[in-house]
């Protein structure tokens, strides 16, 4: 008998060799259809794998990662099978799940290519073999068996992947007429898969290495629905609506230029003032919770990054040092604003009645990304950090981590991100060795940060394993309007720049002591928070934010004079708005302004003009009555204090 | 007979051959003492060297830039003649005056050393060479005759120095028992220097070339008045007291860090904040004037400089390239932001109507300086300009200006540089071959900043051929408390960058056009005006300015709550305020909190905290009365409005 722990920590026993299938039967028959693979002792198991040993189990469906991971894997498997139906003489490097489906590498026959106008007889060809419910069977066979398989198969990519695995037994899978070498897991056969789509093909080096032959990668998603796909596709096609790229160029918020450089975007003035406005909310947020401004260079001199460790780490990738013209000196763009910050608390001496001190500075910084990688502003070699860093005892790490996430659900809370997780990265619990600072101080800051978590009531996920190397940290993925994750904000503990920098101040007991520095960043980086909040809302910022609040539509060419008049004084009462003073009907304008999502609409008119009032329209909803000028600015200001409470 | 104009003017005619001396001498005695050179034709000449042809005529005293050079020049050579006395075998190389003096780089007898305790003595020569009144005489030698004569004397520096002039005849002056191959011009007689002081000596290689022997570089200063010395040397103490690098430390506002490297500035919080308030500041003023903010990357591909000209022009002496580790790519630091801001401009096509267009951004430039060039924040490496470029139509060019000057009149006005002067910078008259731009536009620029400035009663000096070759300027220099001149606040026009950079907007006849540009800076950089802004008010800021406007006094421990309240309500009013907790007597306190010349305190007691009250003192001038928290925080409110009036 072994012992069974459910993630609710109750125990059942089972005999020996129970599949988690039988056991998810056991619960009831809804689950045991939903359920696509499980979890044991934190392995992903296959569904008809049986558990031999006492375990940690879980049941993953669809819906779950791990259960997504399973499930397109095995689509993957399916694809290369009907891949190989379709393509005889075709040869198969790897297929792994990925974020939104999988692929496969292929190498084609001499001659043959795959175009879009093939994606349906491959979709057909794959839901064909789907409907045989072929099982995914596995199969542990010795190295050398394997070899000579492929070795007389002629299938040099698959000979090259085992001779790279140790020596032993190799597993491989085999549904219907294909056979793969592979980890697992999988589903436990093919009926599962009931809607499939090839999204794209896109060419990839073989190893990923540009001196060998370019395979031909085939991207599909599936599900276990046809409803499922029709969702996905929509919510593509919403996105696609909703692509910061296209619609940042729209709304005239940033350009890039091919002289100035790929990665390297140019904020135009409806962008800069946008990323003003985003700046401004944080630094008052941050003046509030006792965080001080510093502003610093930059470029730093190779020697702050070899003593911060980041040249020896990343130097090789990055942009390459600024060499001086006389004097030999050698200088580094900032990849990050740490070293520096570090470098200030360092010009003057601390005693531990100064800390906390809570250094911020909206930092650009600069990291080398290959410019296939590089993607709007999501993916830029050039970006703002919303950087601090919190220099504190630590005694009082656990307060210093509750203000900070108290920051970040303020945050998303005012942007209206209300879908949202959190993963606490902590230690490995079996190596520690790969980790710096004392365990006595790594039991205290993990401790810190899941006490802090639990006292904000958050609701984690705790992933060992994934801590830095030099202290764990909490991150904070976000999901927008159509369903997709983002991981926006991040707060770090760090015990190894303190170290590296010999940061010290002097304690009540008189002795020098190490401080602990936290960094955190809740929105990440500017760049990558306003793509973001663009997808997020599809344009349509929160009334604080958005560049023209309210539009002045006068009824006739007669009372442009009037609405001019009512503009400067709703600028002077901070109110960003401006005048439609096209020559066209008033219907006309209240329909083109109502497209442009304009939050409100001041028609103008004789009646207006004579008891010097606005008839206000709200975007989306009609006519909301007449007001004064003064009434329609305290109007705003109560709207946007609201959204900012 | 000849004709000479007078700065007014008016013209007399005169026996050729007369001197300047003479002239002034026919004005009235009291010019003639006065006198230390004179102008013929822009050219400075000896007070008593004749004058052989028609020419505008100035007369110059100790006053003017031009009879300072000639009273320092001299005093260079006195200075000369008193080496040579005290230390016979010495060498000598040039000796020029300069801005604040002048110096003489003099090679020493082997053994021989000048040190401070020296400077005396040599002082006292000097007085007592000048008191002998010897003359200096002017006189023409032939090339080879001179070569001769410093060949036979055995001294390499000259034989130097006469070797590299044209042939011809070298003009020498000789005074007592000195005789130096110069250019002149001199003052008549050593009597007029009534007063030397040796202010340092310094090393300095021959001809600036680290490979060459160094020299002892002799740094002096001298006047027509004991009196005047005096007041420099008061002067000095006071700057000494004033240094920014000293009073940027106590006040904790910026730092360096050798590690981050030289001329690089690390802003500290008190020093970031009171710069965020410079740039709101600004910012407010530059929207009301219809500018709009960018934003752009500190680096750009080396293809934008080149493009610009920057590349070509400055490219071998800047911070170098930045290589990609793949792809090859090369980027530079920027150096300016104007290309960046064409590029924008770029990003759409522009019509008549657009313009003018006004981008603005705080943009961090770096540029290369050798570190013996550095200086606090008066000379760095990286600096940011209050930047800002207008792309308009020449016809508003005028009008753009004038706003221009409005925007940097308002700025002087508001902290308190009352004491300014202009200069206007034109092309060569002569030779107009190294300018870029048509005849027309140049004569439109040029009308159109003579224009403006007139039109807002500039005192202005015209200095042709002092334009810069791609356009005219106006320069503002600002006398500080003190009375030091400083360079601030720069307004250039452009034909070369829309050139380069191609840049168009179709007029409204339909055709397409370039744009003039004009850059902008009013403070210069946020470095350099902070840097001028601590020595001009000896870091005591602006009530809008300054970090800490109140501090709050308890009388004695018991009011220590008290005082933590009405800090709340006053910084919840955006009043910035402090509270002295000490322990200590309300006296004592009062007279600390004096010295700090934090602008107002409160002091807070039984009857305060029975009244809800405070009593207010100004800081130099004692109690100014009983005010509830709200009307001290009104009063501070209106006395700020009138500051930025």
């Amino acid at each position: 008998m072994i012992k069974i722990t459910f993630p609710d920590k109750t125990v059942k026993e089972f005999e020996s060799g129970i599949t988690g299938l039988d056991i998810a039967k056991g619960i009831s028959n809804r689950l045991a259809k939903e359920a696509v693979s499980v979890g044991v002792n934190g392995e992903i198991y296959d569904l008809t794998r049986p558990i031999t040993k006492d375990a940690d189990f879980a049941i993953y469906k669809f819906e779950d990662e791990q259960g997504k991971e399973a499930f397109w894997h095995s689509s993957a498997h399916l694809m290369a099978e009907a891949i190989e139906a379709l393509y005889r003489g075709v040869k198969l490097w790897v297929g792994p799940s990925v974020n939104n489906g999988f692929y496969y590498d292929i190498d084609l026959p001499e001659g043959k290519n795959i175009t879009e106008k093939d994606f349906p007889i491959l979709e057909k060809k794959m839901l064909e073999l789907a409907q045989q419910k072929n099982e995914y069977i596995r199969k542990d066979i010795p190295k050398a068996e394997a070899l000579k398989y492929y070795t007389e198969k002629g299938d040099e990519y698959k000979v090259d992947l085992i001779g790279g695995l140790e020596d032993g037994t190799i597993t491989f899978y085999k549904q219907g007429n294909f056979t793969d070498l592979c980890r697992g897991p999988h589903l436990p056969d093919t009926g599962y898969i009931k809607a499939v789509k090839i999204m794209s093909i896109a060419g990839a080096y073989w190893k990923g290495d540009e001196k060998n032959k370019q395979l031909t990668r085939v991207y599909g998603v599936s599900f276990p629905q046809k409803k499922l796909l029709d969702e996905y596709l929509e919510m593509l096609e919403e996105a696609k609506k909703r692509d910061h790229r296209k619609l940042g160029k729209e709304l005239e918020l940033f350009t890039f230029s091919s002289k100035v450089g790929q990665g390297l975007p140019l904020w135009l003035p409806k962008g800069a003032k946008l990323r003003e406005r985003l700046e401004n909310f944080l630094k008052k947020v941050q003046t509030e919770y006792g965080y001080e401004p510093v502003i610093t260079p930059h470029i730093g001199q190779k020697e702050l990054y070899v003593t911060s460790g980041h040249y020896a780490k990343y130097g090789a990738d990055s942009f390459q040092p600024i060499n001086t013209p006389a004097e030999g000196e050698e200088f580094l763009l900032k990849p990050m604003n740490c070293p520096h910050h570090c470098e200030i608390y360092n010009s003057k001496p601390h005693s531990y009645k100064d800390l906390p001190l809570r250094y911020a500075e909206f930092g650009t910084v600069y990291r080398y990304e290959q410019s296939g990688e590089l993607h709007g502003l999501t993916r830029v070699r050039g970006f703002t950090q919303d950087d601090a860093h919190i220099f504190c005892r630590p005694d009082q790490l656990k307060e210093e981590f509750i203000k900070v996430i108290d920051i970040v659900l303020y945050i998303f809370k005012t942007l209206d991100f209300e879908n949202f997780t959190t993963q606490i990265s902590l230690r490995d619990k079996d190596d520690k060795s790969k980790y710096i600072g004392s365990d006595e101080n790594w039991a205290k800051a993990e401790a810190a940060i899941i006490e802090a978590s639990a006292e904000k009531g958050l609701n984690t996920v705790i992933a060992y394993g994934e801590a830095a190397f030099y202290g764990p940290k909490l991150d904070f993925m976000v999901k927008d309007a159509i369903g997709r994750s983002w991981q926006l904000g991040t707060i770090q503990v760090d015990y190894n720049l303190p170290e590296r920098f010999e940061l010290e101040y002097t304690g009540s007991d008189n002795e020098k002591h190490r401080p602990v520095m936290i960094h955190r960043a809740p929105f990440g980086s500017m760049e990558r928070f306003v793509a973001v909040l663009i997808e997020h809302t599809a344009g349509k910022f929160p009334l604080w934010l958005t560049s023209e609040q309210a539009v002045i539509l006068p009824v006739s060419e007669r009372f442009n004079e009037y609405a001019q008049e009512v503009m400067k004084k709703l600028a002077l009462a901070d109110v960003r708005v401006s005048i439609d003073e096209r020559n066209e009907k008033v219907g006309k304008k209240i329909r083109d302004n109502e497209v442009k999502r304009i939050p409100y609409m001041l028609i103008v008119g004789e009646k207006e003009v004579e008891n010097n009032s606005l008839s206000v329209r709200k975007q989306g909803e009609g006519d909301i009555g007449i007001m004064s000028i003064n009434e329609f600015s305290d109007f705003i200001k109560d709207r946007v204090a609201e959204e900012l409470k």
